[in-house]
């Protein structure tokens, strides 16, 4: 897939020069936001791109084809170069090129560590902005930092000690301390769930929608109460269908307590002492607020979506002050 | 797929008629075994034509296809029929016919116990072992049951009470007395390794095969030490691997030595106190003889091959002495 760069010529922009392009460019997902100078959407683009798609010669290509006329006309003229500024895997060794993780305590790495890919076309110049590990124990993330900066951005007055849950396919629990990242914890939470229930042997007794919040809670309670028994429960979700026809949302909202419960039994140092922020808004997220209201934690909860393209934007407002580099 | 009744008329048996059959009917495979009056294996017969690929009507088919010439010629004729002693899933609520569960505590249920199906063909006749359940909490096996009596007809000196570890897809663990299950528990260990090593995000540092036989030890003592933990240390295998360069085989080992480590941390009433027989001599029951002699266990393996043969056995003896049912 390539850019005909013919078309831009042949039809008017589709509206103002973007004064830059922000990007949340993941495995299996590629969002683009085109944006002016006042850090305002004019318009937004997704697309199936992700990195797993993509061998390091085809994100130049890729974008410049999705941004199509929004851009100057002419590959090599002698326009300023619009920023892209890009979080998430296309940063990684597997990726476009590598942006190598910053290392918490620290905080949310910006534009001054950002990796640059060489470009051929003039019209862009590209940022990606590395994520943070870890190393004893070791763990990574890639792209949540982006949305801690963004969260960080937007509640700039706390600056004390706090703990943050991201839930997702790997979900994070993170503790900030003033601006820094001092250290987090992943969990295959929600990739364990669409295995076990979309492929093992409990997808038929597991479905694919539908919930029961009695048996949600239960299966939290039984998984923090007693962590080790967990592995044991799983398959009873299968017995308790078989032998008492257990209906498949009930055995649903038993899968998602119990694995969301043992990470809670692993988390208890982040959410028994401390409020818990959780950065989504979905039902997913929903869950985990329910679940933590059950252990007597009051969690808050805040829109995630738009917190990585606001952390985008604080890193665009670090290029803008720092415009002489 | 029909037997061709002309077949067996165009040629000789195949050798003697059999006395009886023994048939290992599971999800994905079925194993026959052509058997003589004095419980000698004939012939052995192994197709992929399990429970999971067949409707209740395609069940005697399949038999008369595979056992084709070792049955005598002609469908109707007035011979013996020829008993067909069956265990696993084909006697399961979507196998051949249901042939309900026994309620333990109870003996492993033999041929009184059995279900017959319906049968056109006059020369055979079929019986399916029932499995055993447990209500509270709720369990199931299907298939276990078989082998558990082959076992103990092999060591009828053992009637106290002991324990039995089947490593598998869905590994059980067993406590025995007197000859009776008293009760059992499941784990989805086996499952949850395929699911994670083949298709979660840790394939890309779990070998298909390889080892680190220290590695394993290791995660099963912490594994051991902090089950809470487990979930948080699945995805540290994937943070080693980008971090440090962890080879794939120790990151087999570690997904391993942490999935078995959960199953022991649950099981803990089961070994820590009495001597376990392991039901395995494949590498996953030398895991489980490893993890559990490093937790100062002396656990003792025996052959599962064997097994469900000498448990169907078992079951021809009791169809032999009751013959005038």
């Amino acid at each position: 897939m390539t850019a005909d760069p013919n078309r831009s010529f042949d039809m008017m922009p589709a509206g103002p020069t973007p004064a830059w392009i922000a990007a949340d460019w993941g495995t299996s997902q590629l969002r683009l936001w085109v944006m002016d100078n006042s850090n305002q959407v004019l318009d937004r683009i997704t697309s199936d791109r992700g990195m797993s798609r993509l061998g390091p010669q085809d994100y130049e290509p890729t974008l410049l084809g999705l941004l199509g006329d929004r851009l100057a006309p002419g590959s090599n003229s002698d326009v300023r170069a619009v920023p892209v500024i890009c979080c998430g895997m296309a940063g990684s060794r597997q990726g476009w090129a590598e942006a190598p993780y910053a290392t918490a305590p620290c905080p949310p790495p910006g534009i001054a560590e950002a990796t640059r890919p060489l470009i051929q076309d003039k019209r862009l110049t590209v940022y990606l902005l590395p994520g943070i590990k870890t190393t004893d124990p070791a763990d990574v993330m890639r792209g949540e930092e982006t949305q801690i900066a963004g969260y960080l951005a937007q509640d700039s007055n706390q600056t004390g000690p706090q703990v943050i849950c991201l839930p997702g396919t790997h979900s994070k629990w993170v503790k900030l301390d003033r601006g820094q990242v001092t250290s987090f914890s992943t969990f295959m939470t929600g990739e364990m769930f669409a295995l076990l229930q979309g492929q093992s042997v409990l997808r038929h007794c597991v479905s694919e929608d539908g919930w029961d919040e009695k048996a949600f809670k239960q299966a939290v309670a039984k998984a923090l109460s007693s962590p080790a028994a967990i592995s044991a429960q799983l398959f009873r979700i299968r017995a308790d269908a078989l032998l008492s026809g257990q209906n498949a949302e009930t055995g649903r909202a038993r899968l998602s307590g119990l694995l969301i419960g043992a990470e809670l039994a692993a988390t208890r140092g982040y959410w028994s002492h401390q409020s818990v922020t959780i950065l989504g808004t979905d039902a997913l997220a929903r869950c985990y607020e329910t679940a933590l209201s059950a252990l007597g934690c009051k969690p808050r909860r805040v829109d995630a979506e738009s917190l990585t393209l606001a952390g985008l934007c604080a890193a665009y407002d670090q290029l803008q002050k720092g415009q002489t580099e």
